[in-house]
């Protein structure tokens, strides 16, 4: 357990965050996530909000320095450079259409990046910034943000143990109902913007939800990768064309897997909407982000076990971040959490030069924000060729 | 409540069964559907096994009279023929290659007929009984044994009533894992003919399992069609190939719905196996078999909602055969029982020339039974071809 | 499995009811209870109602021979007991204050008795039949119908093989709301003698519910046995005093352990009414009727695990009355046929003098039945003394 | 939605840690509820530690500033009074039997006070401390740390509401399993304190689980009291006695009403352990700290609804602490950090002598502190009575 010490020897990064303001539901999990012990990461600078007097407005009630507030990233960057205390650390929550320019700049300015998901609209975005952030040796943290559960840890440390013998099927869904009714597109501000195809990307549901999912499997089966898929989306609600708000994928792996993503915002009612189901050869692991401490365990032929979070049978992978005991729950922030204590390790070695604790760590890198822009670069192709079988990597 | 009173005005039906002797499992649900109150039908003869030693020594043990165990369905429909109290029914739970031929010298010889699913091999058998119950005048209905469950009937009286909104999805899930173990293949009885394509037809599971669940689709959703589907099958235990043991399908509807299924026999360690839910524009009703007692139904910005047999917020629909009363939870012989009690009602309605009886009784019909042989047929055609989308009906 | 073949070496048992007519919810379970496979008992004549046309219009609709519709049970033993195919068993589903008289006057004819729960209003009335019954040689056993599912057969395996070390604490409760609403008092056949103290007896939910649970922690835990106990019951409804609608029961046993009772009839809203928990000094096992083919095992420090029904790793006593298979779960009736294939058995074997088959035959029989009615009078006892201990045996 | 702003017009308020050290569990989450935000409270002193060493290593670790590190609660109330940036107000996690004298010092030190449950060994204690808060005009919070959750509001504003009519019982039970095993008595510092009667006070499961759970009650129904209650308790594990870790508790209300209360440490192998059901007249509410974000509201004769976190449905008191958004899970610390948001509010009014804001803030206040204190007090005298009635308030 950690209890809340620091995991090197340093100070905490200082960051500075682009979006994520007053009404942004995503960049409070962002700042909790860094906040969690304020021994990582202490939130030093931001432009939260194109709106500069609602950023300053907003700054100010958290706390933060008014001559740290600024009305753009570039600003930001500029005027951090300049000074001694300057932010370390840029951290993009803003809508995906900004990612790209952002992270060019940030990487550019000698900043290590937390970017969300999902990353730019093309995979050659991805591998251009792939190659800056070598050249310049920072660090890229993907917050695809259901993936620090510790369970999801146990997860994979036992599929790599063989537990479940061969994997045969990867079953993912991330299918809420929220979006059923239009008005959203018009009225929500969190929703606005995922609908709208300029600042979207060529996706809805596929980008804005399927992503996560679509790592989590990445993250507990890294032994496998998808060969070929098949997508079918839909717009129920018309005015969304051409971006889907449900589509389903199947997808086909190296080793003779084979796998389904239901990916949907029109799943009416549905509050349990993240489940991973990675079945092998001899048992079956399933887990949802409703109950995340609990794991199903189904072995063919015995009783149904339910592994719990924080309990000494688990692999010491899945406690090694566990902070609170048994019995006492948790909920998303701890995993935004985990994966902010992680990247700020990832950072200090970067920084280091110490290759090993960065090849060890297991966390969504950029190769990671890559495969996602892939994903739905690959399931918009395949749908929009009538849901034909297309090639992962080509 | 029905409190086990007979529904028709005549004494319970004769039957004779061919197959489903001692080792059958599927024997004992159709013994037991037709008994529940011993008002409907009553067992009279049968040709329970190719071993006539061991038809014998089980009929004696069920109680039967000696003389009406035959050797073979032939020499059963002949002598029964012949007496005044003989068979007006015959049950048929062999194995599939020999429901065709059972089915056709049943009708010949002025049966009517409760046959196993799935029915036959090949659309243009099934096209050809229709044409022969027709002619002979006969009722024919199909054990898709599953489909009696009250709370089914509650799904679709919803779903009809609007409740849902529009259907705009269809998940539907059969899938377990008792087959992850190939020694079965050898060594079960039971196993043994399901992967034999000579005696199975074209499909395991397809066939085996996901006919059930489609026809519960076809129960729930009766005012939409599948128009196309894409099928990906799939052989882990290698030996059964060119059967598979997992499929993967994907539907469009009519009406702009979408749809997937999941059949499988080796999803290992699962123990509720078979889901159906149905999303609407509004809200989604999903249950599954290992609580058939319950019902979800879930509006969306609304509380979850349980909905539970025997209460009585349910529609007449699903109160009209409940017979325990509230708390007094119900299993898979409730659903078989059922399902041969609007069996008999439809025989006597047929023996009466009551069509309007016969018109309102929901049941799996012929009709139903070959829409299962064209599901099967064209999943197989879809995933021969590489899993490409073909039309349903052609 | 059983697959539905009897089990002992003669015809059915010819029975008569009493009681359980038309309107009894109750009468019914009897009947498919006895009736399951047809093997083991044969309706053959009844008494069902007080009103004679009734009890005849009923018995026609189930196909029984007119002449053996009696208009009460008197002239029914008389009238049987001429017929050299008179009945031989005789099953009272009456309101609870006619049980003695008909379980006296049936022994006296010889009969073999099943009677519902709770017995009698006195233990003497109860110690009475024993010696009755003893000096008749007839058997005599109590229809606790929620008994005979396969995993209280599984839970009373384990607790005596040790599986949860020294069974500590006893958690007991049948606790529903369907009767919150006092209205049902007055009109509810089926509720109205049930709070009518000349008909139910000293108590309503005690005797009606909680001896069903108590049944049921004698059947898992036969090594130890209450020694005191202490109970505050409630008339929630006052129109119900002296007669408890709600009752909380403190109880200590001889080896230490201490265990509760929740009994209530207005536990608003509540659809798993029955749950047992047996916790021992290292693990604990939990089940209930909403879900009766699913048994937690949870061991301190291990994973949950759920032990399901039909499945290869249960113990031999869960799975020899097993017959449908895994996967397919099970319902109440199936319960109540697993007790009355017993109870034939033991018939049987009383009728051969085979001390050695009843004595290893687990059901409930005439010292639970009188057990019962201990239950219900200490815990009246303790509660009309203001919830103070008492001995229980004394 | 707060997304994380401040409710109140200053800084944060400076605050010193007693105990809750680098082996203890709650101090780490005393600092996350604290640290929601970096809006309330911001850790600036500590006496962590007896062994000061360890206090120092630890605070630095957690980045604090060495000189704020003090050997003791004393020289850090004297040193931190000194300073004009000195604690406003004090934080007490260490063992029960310390409670008092810090309590005492830090009001005397103009301290505002957030103390550790339960409160101190006995009423007089509570009263004495009662009376000096008042006199130094402080505010004193006590963290029944799971009392924070939204749907607990939920709860309670429904039944104020009337939706589920008369209250009329009151189900309690925290009771998990991880003291089954006696070695933790000796070996685990978390565990040896607390079966110390000099160190834990009367009693072990009453005070250190059960007082939660009956704050929860308090909380929940505080338009009810108890007037009398009976205790039975065990020491299951002997070298524990005469403290117990095992109790049941019975209860009767001022309304009729009546109640229990299972508190363990010995129910082997529970993961659920803390359970709260509140029945009324036509409906029940029930809701348990492993899936905190879930509601069920079971009305009698309806579906059951299961009501989930952050829904606009919710009343305005769950959704005024909501941070995360709908299908983002939360957990434990969630909970605490409501509690400290609403103590730092509850502070700021205090100092500012707003007695309207102090009135309408929901939150576990001395006077529930006290009540916790006479619940163990009460207990203990019941079970050393031999388990009789005892008043409750005397």
């Amino acid at each position: 357990m950690l209890i809340g010490e620091k995991k090197f020897d340093r100070a905490p990064f200082r960051y500075g965050i682009v979006g994520g303001g007053r009404t942004s539901n995503v960049g409070y999990k962002h700042r909790l996530g860094a906040m969690r012990d304020n021994t990582s990461f202490v939130l030093t600078a931001a432009a939260f909000d194109l709106d500069f007097d609602r950023c300053k407005d907003f700054g100010k009630n958290l706390g933060m320095d008014e001559s740290r507030l600024y009305p753009d990233y570039k600003t930001m960057f500029e005027a951090e450079a300049k000074r001694p205390d300057g932010i370390e650390v840029v951290d993009i929550a803003t809508p995906n259409f900004q990612h790209f320019e952002v992270c060019k700049a940030a990487l550019e300015a000698g900043l290590h990046v937390i970017c969300e998901k999902p990353l730019f609209f093309k995979i050659e975005e991805g591998i251009e910034i792939q190659k800056l952030a070598k050249e310049k040796n920072r660090a890229f943290c993907v917050t695809y943000g259901f993936s620090g559960f510790d369970l999801l840890s146990q997860m994979r440390a036992m599929i790599l143990n063989g537990d479940i013998g061969d994997v045969t099927m990867v079953d993912l869904r991330y299918a809420h109902g929220f979006a059923c009714d239009p008005t959203g597109d018009q009225q929500a501000e969190g929703q606005k913007w995922r609908v709208d195809p300029a600042k979207s990307g060529p996706s809805f549901v596929l980008g804005d939800l399927s992503t996560h999912t679509f790592y989590m499997s990445e993250l507990v089966c890294p032994h496998i990768r998808v060969t070929e898929l098949l997508c079918d989306r839909q717009s129920f609600i018309k005015s969304r064309a051409p971006l889907e708000d449900n589509a389903y994928v199947l997808m086909r792996y190296d080793n003779g897997a084979v796998g389904r993503m239901w990916a949907s915002a029109v799943n009416a009612g549905d509050m349990s909407s993240q489940h991973i189901r990675i079945v092998g050869t001899k048992a079956s692991l399933e887990w949802n982000d409703m109950h995340p401490d609990e794991l199903q365990y189904q072995v063919q032929g015995q009783p149904i076990q339910t592994l719990v979070r924080a309990m000494d049978y688990l692999a010491p992978e899945a406690l090694e971040y566990e902070r609170l005991g048994a019995l006492h729950y948790t909920g998303l922030i701890e995993s935004w959490s985990n994966l902010y204590n992680r990247f700020a390790v990832v950072m200090d070695a970067t920084d280091r030069g110490d290759q090993e604790t960065i090849d060890k760590m297991v966390y969504p890198d950029l190769a990671h924000g890559v495969d996602g822009i892939r994903w739905v670069t690959k399931c918009v192709e395949s749908a929009d060729k009538g849901a034909v079988w297309v090639k992962f990597d080509d």
